[in-house]
């Protein structure tokens, strides 16, 4: 496993071969077995196979090509409606309209989506996550018919590798990681955690590419910009309040 | 590694051996490799072995005795913070001020710790998560000095196991998982799903032992009640605000 997660690479070409459902059910009860809050299981998972409806995530998921080939969608949802039911028909009186439960939800889903995107790499499948799953929630709810208190966390394609990606770069350990309590950083600190990824070719070819001064400009203007994360902010906080998971709160 | 996630137990009884540095080192190596958003990775880490401050975690933490025990305290905070410094000292803007950029920390932090969890078990340690970093968010930020753009998501204990517990029940896999989009639940499926969990020995003992007629209502009378979830919920939106995160939307 250690090899597993050190050989990590996101795909983004597949082959158009199936995934057995054997194998898929494997990646799935591995996923089941992750840590999660009070043993509530506070998520779904939706495997999504049908061409159809992999055509209307594609369009979601921003045409990202992978979507379409990539033969297994998998969404994970923060998920108290199933809880939430079962409650009710206990005579009990459930209490997960609100922003924690939603984030309860959202770490169970998140630490299930992981154990499956490294059970599908050990069968030697390739994964991808797709953070759109967040950005265009009120799409994926309705494509997916989630209802109330379900939400997407974020979403996973799988399938058999048709490419061989480099490594990612990652910053140093030490430009990530603090000892007893948070260090903040200052110039010097933060030119010593930036400088190799500044230094990459991909980084200076990037650089020409889009004519910008720095690696953090492209990052600003084009790839994550203030304008798009104010929209996709305001979209998502309407989806947890049309979902039902800010209403029972102070 | 497949084993291992079959294999998962939550540990909340440690020997005091410590921890040493190169399996600590390549626990948190690995989670480094883990997928995030943009390769931005959004999230730091914060590893705490210091016994006054763990005391201090320990205290935060409902007083749960493992926090004590366990040689080793990850805390994965989702942080854009050094991201926007890195921005700001070269020539862009940094915009991620709001409730998105915290949900894409969030993200990455939790990816990241579910490495770093598989990551030490591999190596013979045991691990508990503890949702209370999120519940108690806003005492973990003084304790563990977390500048703005930087919210405890979620924290792990690990060491060396001092109890071998049973595995934990798990839904059955048709009960968490939807075919192609999801599917409601009535009152002939929530059975089927929640039965087995039911018939426990174990949930037999807790009726008894709580005086309750269902097990769905010792959680929403005594674990996770309305109450509670309201106000962490209060309390964790106060967070969001104080540490920048809900500043910059629409």
């Amino acid at each position: 496993m250690a090899d597993t997660m050190l050989n990590h690479r996101s795909i983004r070409k597949y082959k158009p071969d199936a995934v057995e459902p054997d194998i898929l059910h494997s990646i799935l009860n591995a996923a089941m077995r992750a840590s999660n809050t009070g043993n509530m299981q506070a998520y779904s998972i939706i495997v999504t196979r049908d061409p159809d409806i992999r055509h209307q995530l594609w369009e979601a998921h921003f045409k990202q090509e992978m979507v379409l080939e990539a033969p297994v969608h998998l969404t994970f949802c923060a998920d108290f409606n199933r809880f939430s039911k079962w409650c009710m028909l206990r005579n009990a009186d459930p209490g997960y309209d609100n922003f924690l439960s939603f984030l309860t939800g959202a770490i169970d889903a998140l630490l299930a989506s992981q154990n499956a995107a490294l059970a599908a790499e050990e069968e030697g499948l390739g994964i991808c996550y797709l953070g759109t799953a967040t950005w265009m929630a009120a799409r994926m709810i309705e494509i997916l018919k989630l209802p109330r208190l379900v939400v997407p966390v974020i979403a996973i394609v799988m399938g058999y590798p048709d490419e061989t990606p480099p490594l990612m770069d990652r910053l140093p350990l030490t430009g990530v990681v603090h000892k007893e309590v948070y260090r903040d950083y200052d110039e010097t600190s933060i030119n010593a955690v930036y400088q190799d990824k500044e230094s990459l070719q991909e980084t200076l070819d990037l650089l020409k590419l889009n004519g910008k001064q720095t690696l953090a400009q492209i990052f600003t203007d084009n790839r994550y910009t203030r304008r798009d994360n104010r929209f996709f902010s305001r979209a998502f906080l309407e989806v947890l309040e049309k979902q039902g998971f800010m209403v029972n709160q102070d």
